[in-house]
């Protein structure tokens, strides 16, 4: 890139990932109909996007099927129904599922070969404390056949120290990829340079790629990507319309608005959101509010503005505000 | 600021400018009650903030009295009405008008002296091609006694030597901050790092602050005016909720949250923004969407999202898109 103006160019190792239904699932116990998926799909595939997550690798007895979609599993006939006998050859590609650690998937029985499977990638989520079973399941995922990376949640509750030692375990995985991951919504452009820039150098030399994904709680989410971006990061995550758990993700669209790689394209995603995501608006809303604002700026899990504003008065903020400056 | 984590102290000299009711006022001619700007005031004092643009300053000729509300003259027995007596002295809180150049503000007759009046600060905002006239006014307010300021509007269109040019011309002014403003809501970090660096070195050894008035076509609104405070800048802008003309400006409350300095409280706001802003939302709506951020990224003025928002089918924002494209 250019020193002078570095914005007018691009960088062609950049990746894009959408995950749009994995963290849109979030929101609705990942019940999207097939139609609904089929269209993200399409709209990633014609857009260049690099990779979709199409849902969680949960496991069937903690997410019964009577309560939650497919796109929570991610069984293989059902990814077949909607994507066909796919393959990154035929689309320019790749599908990536999320497994959980901490009990939530049955990953030593229920993931397949990746040769039996249209799914590329498998993205292991761990908290700082879970990262022995996750350094457990790269392994696995890697021995049958899959790309992993190694997505490290709530890094902003996690100590300097702790995240050292994460990484210096992330090192020896087979993982390509160590994403820093702001659940809380809670990283400001200064936090990010000092996580971004740990990470590389902690991961320097490995040919690993450092990843974000960032939430919009405080209106940060495409800022942070961005800055992000400009620190090295290679691999960025983004949702369609920021679909995505309580105040979202960054936006797909503003993210593809800004790279300046000719293989992006904006028009099919705006498509999909203006036919198939704005009309979920009337089954369930995400984006940034107030609540979601208050428990970004206090670096607290999302959980309590989420159940404020499924409660019964989620006008009255400045009350939940209130409650939360006491609890804190 | 402490180099190690700079974002966990505070600067001093850091001064917030609420400019809800002069910003928001483009949203519905100004047509505000007098007990909602009472409540933005109010706010405004509780909460610590050091300057409260409470309107414009236009002629009566050009916004006749029977399209726009008494926000948009900001005449002296209309200000009484509201803030009383004020005083800076009273409150904490510093009053200003903005008066816009080219031929919308009577301005050689219509400002009183600064001591019969309730105002402050007088903030001249001109296009590039308008600082003649600008410096003009600057030299007119600052002899009644006012502060002012000089607000360069949509600098996202103005070329690096032409912005050389207004800078230099605005260092021999008594203007004592002057306002990097985002009109289109197009700059990236990077822009707002190459803009503020380039008015912090025109202005070296003059006393003189620059500011930041960011909106939020890109969601970049707050992030932009963060990174502008790393800079230096010492005076920022917001709008509580973010109200504004199309997406909106820098949200106080995450602004206030975001800051360390005690002296700031974000309650007040938030109580405000509960029992006054977010009612408006039946009259009139802003906020960042996909046809504001297509204008954005095009660096193209808003008034073609707003006339598009305004219009028939606001739902089809793919159309606006093709348009857009075209057009450009």
């Amino acid at each position: 890139m250019s020193d002078k103006a570095p914005w007018i160019t691009f960088r062609p190792e950049l990746r894009v990932l959408d995950c749009t239904i994995r963290d849109g699932g979030l929101m609705n116990n990942s019940q999207f109909s097939d139609s609904e998926v089929r269209a993200v799909y399409a709209a990633c595939v014609e857009a260049g996007i690099d990779y979709m997550e199409i849902g969680y690798k949960n496991s069937h007895e903690a997410f019964p099927k009577d309560q939650y979609g497919p796109w929570r599993h991610c069984d293989e006939e059902d990814l077949r129904r909607v994507v066909g006998d796919h393959t990154f050859e035929k689309t320019g590609l790749k599908l990536a599922v999320m497994a959980d650690a901490g009990g939530k998937c049955d990953w030593q029985t229920k993931i397949l070969p990746a040769k039996d499977s249209v799914v590329d990638m498998v993205r292991v989520a761990c908290y700082a404390n879970q990262i022995s079973e996750a350094v457990e399941m790269i392994h696995h995922c890697n021995d049958l056949g899959y790309e992993t990376t190694l997505n490290i949640m709530a890094i902003s509750t996690v100590h300097d120290a702790e995240i050292d030692q994460v990484l210096e375990i992330a090192r020896e995985t087979p993982a390509g990829t160590v994403v820093v991951v702001d659940s809380n919504g809670n990283l400001y452009r200064e936090q990010v340079d000092h996580l971004v820039n740990k990470y590389r150098k902690a991961l320097e030399g490995t040919g690993k790629e450092v990843g974000i994904h960032a939430h919009n709680n405080l209106q940060l989410a495409f800022a942070n990507t961005i800055e992000a971006i400009i620190l090295g990061c290679n691999r960025v995550d983004a949702t369609m319309l920021g679909l995505g758990r309580g105040a979202g993700n960054c936006p797909m669209e503003i993210l593809l608005s800004f790279l300046r790689n000719p293989k992006f394209k904006l028009r099919p995603v705006l498509k999909a959101i203006q036919e198939t995501i704005v009309p979920m608006k009337q089954r369930f809303d995400w984006g940034p509010n107030i609540p979601y604002m208050i428990t970004g700026a206090l670096n607290a899990h999302p959980r309590n503005a989420i159940a404020f504003c499924e409660g019964e008065n989620p006008e009255d903020f400045v009350s939940f505000f209130d409650k939360m400056q006491n609890e804190g």
